[in-house]
């Protein structure tokens, strides 16, 4: 492979870091140096990812020993942790795709807001683009460091970028309903995530303030040259381990509007955008998204419906918060940052029926 | 049993009609006279509600057949079908539970818009009451022919009752944002329901427009003397059999609310209501209401939660649409009908965990 | 209430002692007095069991303050802790029916086998009858200390007991493959127990050597005058809360056995045990036991098929591992123990669909 | 592509049919010229295979407009209509891989015994190869025709044929008990697929006398020189779309089997097949085969235990039902049939969690 690409992963025992990991080990330009983790140090990856077996020999390095001599390196390390290593690998012309929150947010005057603390570098964060193609994508493609998107806030500026740039919706009042899966809350075990209490349940872990509200609102917000934006973003947690629904209720600003209007807009906002797919049928069951339908995939799949009644738009996205929503996400920035087609690596069906 | 309220119910083979069924079994004073339904007449009501075996020897008789000399009816037949029945009985003096949608609006002229056609009897609409003794206690008490509400219509009010009535919040843009289990669609398979298509899935199914708006509204509206109010209910099909959780994200219509007003609010206004459990805990994982938590019994929890970053209350309701939603709350109007503590037969606990 | 029986539980905040007292709270002749954790001590049982909320305001103790002036005492101590408390109680007087390991094997020399200890207290161990009222009704009835059984124990000895006892199958080649749900496992969290990892699996966590064998051996055995019973148990945790479903694979010692004769085998066996439903019917969906439709609830469905193309009988069972395989079999034994009908408290059916 | 294998598929709109498009469109080495269904002729194959959006343009033909100029013909077709086809195709020269059970039998005189009728041309019997490369690689490679085994039947002779060859169990008393994912009973809505009745269940829909025991006991029987070999095999329907985990329980022939005895004769016996996973770990939560881990992978992990209390063995094994146990291994049979590298197309890893 004249083009191999070399990367490697600080911290790729959790589930995103595994989710790289396998899209890594699948993409045929991709060579995997090294991954890293403290915990399981000296472990084959297998341990962890069981997945894998049969599919890579390799084994956890502690991240002092990351063979860093790569094209890409990836932190799927936990916030406040990213913003060290970052400090540490800046001077070796390594690219970086951060998959934390550490440099998400432009303004370091956001962090205390939503993450409650000060932004330790806050000179660090105009270097880092904000990797989503769908919106960045020209950005992406020169950008030497990313800060991989929040999986909720990708299904939730997905679904509204369109009409909010389009100027057809209120932005004082946008409120984005998201249904997530167990995936989302991480590898570890808590009271929270015991099998008999979290199955079958719908549980409002955070009816308002959900720190990944400080990046849609920066980013929808900044479609419409700064006009400050409100979104209200209510995540519950259901019965599903892989994949996020985000109902997006929008309050139309003028009369009239009609479905061909709203094709056109996502159409138009998306047309160089592979990984939307615009779900909106007639007939049968599948009419609108379902994260079923995504799963283990890089499609964010939308859908909408104007409300007869009344002045109101519901837009619908389906996404895999561990492809789409982070793992995959990353890989089509390093695609672009590569100079590769977005797509190479990610071009996988979902599964029917699962 | 000097007391025994007998009853029978038409159409007993549905969902609704086996849970009102089971529920009436463990009631300690009622006797159920008969249960009809068509297609299965003849066979033991075991046969299609295997749960109760050993516990009834009751057959299906055709509701022609249906012994009528009760002190209450109850109809659980579908949508269109009742209003006959009704007519059939009017003269009988017998006390009449209806649970479909014939008789909930009160407006004749809302039936075209949420039902798509004329009603054929408006006259009949204004003899029954809506049957939700949490907002027509007393006239359930009197009444004689109750419209038994519907479980999505039920969770909604119940969530947004107080605050509209003290005038709290925007009524002009409420969104209500529902998840419900696959009972709620009824007992007939058809390809949606198949389970390879229905397990695991997030599916907006009528993400604008459900009927039970029309219901919604009108309840709200007589809270603050008919004015208008404008519900979006927009309805998903997760992964649950049982339960419906209603987020109703709201927008404020002053500064500087507090937890405590709502409290007092809440509190105030269901304080008569031994359904009604306020569920908001400052630690813990179950701190907002789950649905799991109230499958099998007649509780709706509520629970809501200021937003700090904006204008916004996010309310939540949780009920089992088979019992609170349905049978239970058709019971709950029994006993207020027959002098009964509204209580009776139905305070049963929940499991944990389930 | 003049019988009322006066009750506490010792260790109240796991989930055997959580639907104990659910159990006992509706039971219509018990009052509880006192329940007690050692970590939750003067909390609320709500602030564990979220599900009794309105139901009852009783705190949490330390088990030393328990009130043990009561007519039964519960014990749902883990395994090992039991012995000690036993000890302590063994001169009150006060009936105890404990939930734990601890009591149910009657040979000591059993404990290193199944358990790797020594039994502290051997000499303990004939003073308890093993509380499985379809095999020791009279027992029990004249027990002042009872052992309740495992649930594992439970499913497997209910389903194979009349077989066996009636010399039908090869008792040195029994195999019992059990299908468990995750509340079986009890409170706590742990990795295997997290969401992401649990949900949707199929996972033989001990396919050989379970402990519960033990139990399951002695009680058989016991049917044939203590001829040695071999049975091979194998447990599998599968996407279930709530429930067992046992599959008994038989090999028949004779040729010809017939359904008729298999009904009249069981039949007999349990003609005075009002929990044992016997399920199979010729057509529809139900024909075989299936744990949803008792969950809830104190029944064993018990359901059978001969193999036509060889001598194998295959026996089913269904239970909810926290009602019949804890629970509420503890609570059929205190009925009996207590001079009450067995049903008392207990007669409720199941939910359908759910 | 030099190479390019071009493929048609008969019947294309089940769950078998879309899961082998599914797999072929991924395929490098594979172009589909045409699917055929009856019932959808004319429409999008995503209209029923929604996964597909954005990955295919093809179209459904009716059958008789297939294009049958293809190197493999591959019918996924009811059982009894296959027969016709490939009767219709035979003189075509084309190669055929039939998925259905109309060619699994060698011996005529098996279908009525385990389908219930006679085979239609029972002198086309022995041109088919049974599909099972790690059994018939070799005469796969050479075949013209393959019938493609059954999914239940794929995971028991998988378990079990290593230690039926070596002589290690009795294969008078072969157990095996599987678990089995709701889309293995195909596309068709029924009473018992639906999702309030099918969820969370445990059912036992044919405790004995399954068909595909003819296949498993034909091909383990082969291992041993036609030796008779009695296998109940008894599936149960759980909480999953996908998957297989079977359960292998034997009686062992000889005292002082080791596990490095077992390791030998598995490592063995499946050296040169690569989608056999030994999976037997000594800690972790991950320590024997879960179908969750193979979901949309060609892999069958295998597992085993040695009971120490009896002369036991409990062999385990997990698949895809719709990959390993169809579809994908269809397409094993296809590369070995046109000269590729049997991974081809197949070496995908599963997800995790998931």
């Amino acid at each position: 492979m004249a083009n191999t690409i070399r990367a490697s992963i600080i911290g790729a025992s959790g589930y995103t870091g595994g989710e790289l990991l396998r899209l890594l080990l699948m993409h045929p330009q991709v060579q995997v140096k090294s991954v890293s983790s403290e915990k399981n140090k000296g472990m084959r990856v297998t341990s962890v990812h069981p997945n894998l077996r049969a599919i890579t020999e390799l084994e956890f390095v502690e991240a002092a020993k990351i063979d860093s001599n790569v094209d890409v390196l990836f932190l799927c390390t936990p916030h406040g942790a990213s913003v060290k290593l970052v400090e540490q690998y800046l001077q070796s012309g390594v690219k970086i795709i951060d998959l934390s929150a550490d440099f998400r947010l432009h303004n370091a005057a956001d962090y205390p807001v939503w993450y409650g603390h000060e932004h330790p570098h806050p000179e660090l964060l105009k270097k880092f683009v904000y990797g989503m193609p769908e919106l960045h994508r020209e950005e992406i493609r020169k950008a030497h460091y990313v800060a991989s998107p929040g999986c909720l806030a990708t299904s939730a500026i997905l679904a509204l970028a369109p009409v909010v740039a389009a100027g057809l919706v209120d932005t004082g009042h946008l409120v984005v309903d998201a249904k997530i899966g167990s995936s989302a809350g991480g590898a570890r075990a808590d009271a929270s995530t015991h099998h008999p209490e979290r199955a079958g349940t719908v549980r409002a872990y955070k009816p308002t303030g959900h720190r990944h509200t400080g990046e849609i609102e920066q980013e929808l917000s900044a479609l419409i040259h700064g006009k400050k934006v409100n979104v209200s973003l209510s995540p519950h947690a259901i019965e599903l381990v892989r994949g996020i629904f985000s109902t997006a209720h929008c309050f139309l600003v003028k009369q009239g509007l009609k479905d061909v209007d709203l094709w056109k807009t996502y159409r138009s906002f998306y047309k160089e955008s592979p990984f939307i797919r615009l779900v909106k049928e007639k007939e049968g069951i599948h009419r609108y998204p379902e994260p079923k339908l995504v799963m283990g995939t890089n499609f964010c799949d939308i859908g909408f419906e104007l409300d007869w009644h009344a002045p109101r738009l519901v837009v619908m996205s389906a996404i895999d918060n561990l492809v789409k929503g982070s793992g995959g996400q990353a890989i089509q920035s390093m695609n672009l940052m590569c100079g590769l087609d977005e797509k190479t690596g990610l071009w996988i069906p979902g599964m029917h029926p699962v």
